[in-house]
């Protein structure tokens, strides 16, 4: 289920979309869809255990930065990093966000913010529940994470 | 000592100015310094015991939110898990910043990203250490935090 939230209220509850509560209902900008379009692709990603997919969500720069176990700098860097952390489908798991919101940081920057269920057999790893926090640049190729920090 | 770092390479390293390397030598613009003196300034006021003071440099919005040990959104929400969570004087401690990177997200927002180590008496809590990431918006009284998160 995914709830998007808009700067100061809930915007979409796309889980409840069919039973639609008019308190629930509210409008979403287009800036709005197309971050929340990236959050949805990676998860998609991320569960055909597809690292490179998810990877390609973000922008190809030394300047961006993932707060992960560790800071790390640097899309070659991220890379290397994620490719140790899930070497395999298994270790990836079956990722479920919830309670996403997006607000707009002006035209050519947003935040995405939410919690995620990692759920993983126990060999690979176990479950692991957190929240995310990315912020997204609107590059000449699309909206891309120039910054991520897991908890 | 604090760090700025500009969004590819480090900027400035105040607590180095005197024995200067040139490889620390670079330049930080009007808005990354404008960015780093809120943040100075909360330090400052954190230190002082001056909790409305620090939290003077969030945005008064319901949409602003801080991600504590639960997300919390709206600034009487916030002030109120502020002043629960940091009652009086030694309950805040000292506060230390720590490679504090400054990055602009257009020209009306930055985010600024940072470890933390709190002293603090074991009475009033014990040392903590961890990260911080502030998301800041320029508005008509200059700028101000719209979002934080601490891990």
């Amino acid at each position: 289920m995914l709830k998007l939230i808009a700067a100061a209220v809930l915007v979409l509850n796309v889980g409840a979309m069919r039973a639609q509560k008019p308190d629930q209902l509210f409008t979403a900008t287009k800036q709005q869809l197309d971050v929340t379009k990236v959050v949805l692709a990676q998860e998609t990603a991320w569960n055909k255990g597809d690292l490179e997919g998810y990877l390609g969500s973000f922008k190809d720069a030394d300047d961006t930065v993932a707060m992960l176990a560790a800071p790390t700098r640097g899309m070659n860097n991220i890379r290397a990093a994620y490719r140790l952390n899930y070497p395999n489908a298994p270790s990836m798991g079956t990722l479920e966000e919830s309670d996403v919101e997006v607000r707009a940081l002006g035209e050519g920057f947003a935040m995405a913010t939410g919690k995620y269920h990692l759920a993983r057999s126990r060999k690979a790893g176990g479950d692991v529940d957190g929240t995310f926090t990315e912020v997204m640049e609107k590059t000449t190729a699309g909206w891309r994470v120039i910054f991520i920090e897991t908890t």
